[in-house]
């Protein structure tokens, strides 16, 4: 009988691995794929792609039997070298190729070009071709950098007494009374795609007081804009007792500062390659939503349009005002309209056509929407009915309510927007892995 | 201007915070929901839930100004009182209240008694009151638990120099290119709900070598049974430059032994309390899948019925066979006929009759499913065509194969049935906390 003990021979190399191994020279083995060939007639520079980086091997023909007319780019192959420290080169050393056994080859060539420094394509080229364009650096870079931000996302919150949830994504009614929902039949019956865990996750918070749950989520919006998606990647808590909304917001910063310290340990290669500039989160300024309507309109000189929203060009010029003014990458816009917010967010008790809640813009847009939320049976039922709404069909939900909940609230964060705004991109398509929009669903 | 610092002043009391305190007695404050209350006339036992257990507290008249006639079960409060160790009661310490400030009060009593100790409910009533029983101890332990094998998970991988990825659910095909999927409308196109992140995680190898991803798939199977869900959470991950299957088995194991240590230490208290059983995993026996339907069959003088495919029976019955011989709750059954196999599928060159895949049972229950993948473009359009399918339909899929890949392979859990064979459940349904079968869909 032959058994498994958790001990496989299938070692990784690394870029430090190497970076250590050159220190004192000597030979090297490690397995990757060959990003760039650069023939030179009786030697070649291979560039090589392994796990966590790119370097540069030499190969010559004395050294070698392996004939380079063999190895094409895009080869994956196990490679054997001499190591030796060099500080001009990307990584920090160079290999001297002794051996070379292709493990696989490539069918076509690459559809676009991966291995020129930038990306030279468009922002549909990039999609179309995205099991290739993922391959640059500048793309494997961004999506380790996004897979940070989610580490320090549950790491934080589970220093913080949060158990994390899995709750479904097809349910029975559109969560939020509302449009942009997709339909789908469901064996015989209506479903719908979660638009946000918001039900489960505030019914978990009479389960577990602190909760949060990373998944997708599903907007049929029927606009294309740079910043929307029809599914994303949603950071979502919600939290129990708190004395005031604003214990969310102080969460959601502990959450930011603890991240951005992890990305500049942790993430340090790949903040450099992309030369990102980390937002300043020590504090972050809150402005009330009619003052900033105000402040806005003064400064620039500009008319309010809609007195229930901010406009994108609104969120544009606070951020700029918040980045001159008081350099700060973060405003949190809080007590939003009452119109404008859902069934279930709590009213301000000084003035009831405003919420307890709150945006966080980063540099210009909005990343979050939090708030606190009714805990009230009967206060909830009303704000339904109040909104035009049944009750009957939030039956399961107000089940919460009946049998007791505490003062409550959270957030959900747009993963995928909080990176566009940390690289600076202009559209957020670049910040999904596989994006999906009213005309995309592949790949 | 106000700022947020990340400080908040909501301070989070913990089992373990009290604990502490009651060393040295004195006054402690908390907050938490009354889990249940037994009135003695002039005193009063007070069975409070906070965010990570239960104790007792003792109310007495002349001890407070606070009416016992005020508060009921699942009322939300905060609490102060004097705190002693008492070895006798549950938590190892009791608190006589001082103070008792009610936060929200329920407007019905529970419609499910969750404070009895063990859950007398019925499984449909137990789902059908999910945000009642939800609180009881038994299902808050359950749920904390499986948090802690999601968090292994990601830990072990993390430490294996993986990459967390997210892929879209919302895809163009049908991945496998079979029946038990989801449909929908999706703009005017047809889409479907992804029954795995099969194919984006083998892309993704090309990117980073080493993926996963924990997220929800959904299957539109068309029979209820005991370990069946049409939407569950899946653990997977997929690794590239693997020397053979087994590396991946060996990863598994790893990922497994990982995990069952961090439950030990981190969630000791959840597993006392459910007195869960451990598997032992420090080794797990492998054996081929002809061989063990053959040994089955003579041990327990059984007819075959299915060549291809392993019956729900015999799958409890190598489980029987491998606790009994081998004192193992793990058995890894592999080489599984390339007929009951997807189409990419590596087969086994020594016999294509079989693949090089695997399940992984446990206590009788397959939980994982994996196996290499075909990782040549011509080799994977002529096993398309081989299983009577179009190229076409995969030609984004293809796109990998075509531009390289390393050989590679991965695997799929079922975090429900795992937690379900882990607690010794009858039916998978008790471990979701949602969870959706063709006749429900709510909670």
């Amino acid at each position: 009988m032959q058994f498994t003990n958790g001990k496989s021979q299938n070692n990784i190399c690394t870029m430090q691995n190497l970076l250590t191994a050159s220190e004192n020279g000597g030979e090297v083995s490690f397995h990757g794929s060959v990003h760039k060939i650069r023939d030179m007639g009786d030697f070649a520079f291979i560039i090589v792609r392994i796990i966590d980086g790119i370097f540069q091997c030499v190969w010559s023909q004395e050294k070698t039997d392996f004939d380079i007319k063999d190895l094409k780019e895009e080869c994956c192959a196990k490679f054997k070298g001499n190591i030796r420290a060099d500080k001009r080169a990307p990584g920090g050393f160079e290999v001297e190729l002794t051996g070379i056994e292709i493990l696989s080859t490539p069918n076509a060539v690459m559809p676009v070009s991966i291995n020129k420094g930038k990306l030279n394509a468009t922002l549909d080229t990039e999609l179309n071709y995205r099991p290739a364009t993922l391959r640059s650096g500048i793309l494997r870079a961004k999506f380790r950098i996004q897979e940070g931000i989610v580490r320090g996302f549950r790491d934080y919150l589970h220093s913080q007494n949060f158990t994390e949830i899995h709750t479904p994504k097809l349910i029975a009614n559109a969560s939020e009374g509302g449009a942009n929902v997709f339909k789908m039949d469901y064996f015989g019956k209506k479903a719908y795609l979660a638009q946000s865990p918001q039900f489960y996750k505030q019914t978990m918070v009479g389960v577990y007081e602190r909760v949060f749950e990373v998944g997708p989520v599903f907007r049929a919006e029927k606009h294309s804009t740079a910043r929307h998606l029809n599914e994303y990647t949603s950071l979502d808590f919600e939290m129990g007792y708190i004395d005031s909304f604003e214990d969310i917001m102080e969460m959601e910063t502990g959450f930011l500062q603890y991240t951005i310290n992890l990305l500049k340990t942790d993430y340090k290669s790949e903040l450099d390659f992309l030369k990102v500039e980390l937002p300043n989160v020590e504090q972050i300024p809150c402005v009330r939503f009619s003052d900033v309507k105000e402040m806005i309109s003064k400064e620039y000189n500009r008319k309010v349009k809609d007195p229930n929203d901010l406009e994108p060009e609104e969120e544009l010029l606070i951020g700029k005002y918040f980045k001159e003014k008081h350099n700060s990458d973060f405003v949190f816009v809080t007590h939003y309209p009452a119109k404008k917010r859902p069934f279930y967010a709590m009213e301000d008790p000084e003035n009831t056509k405003y919420t307890l809640s709150f945006d966080l813009l980063f540099r210009g847009t909005e990343i979050t929407t939090g708030g606190q939320r009714i805990h009230d049976y009967n206060e909830q039922v009303e704000k339904i009915k109040a909104k035009g709404l049944n009750p009957d069909e939030f039956e399961s939900y107000l089940m919460i309510h009946k049998i007791g909940m505490p003062p409550h609230g959270g957030i959900g964060i747009g993963l995928e927007r909080l990176c566009m705004r940390l690289f600076n991109d202009e559209n957020v398509r670049h910040n999904s892995l596989f994006p999906r929009d009213m005309n995309r669903l592949e790949p």
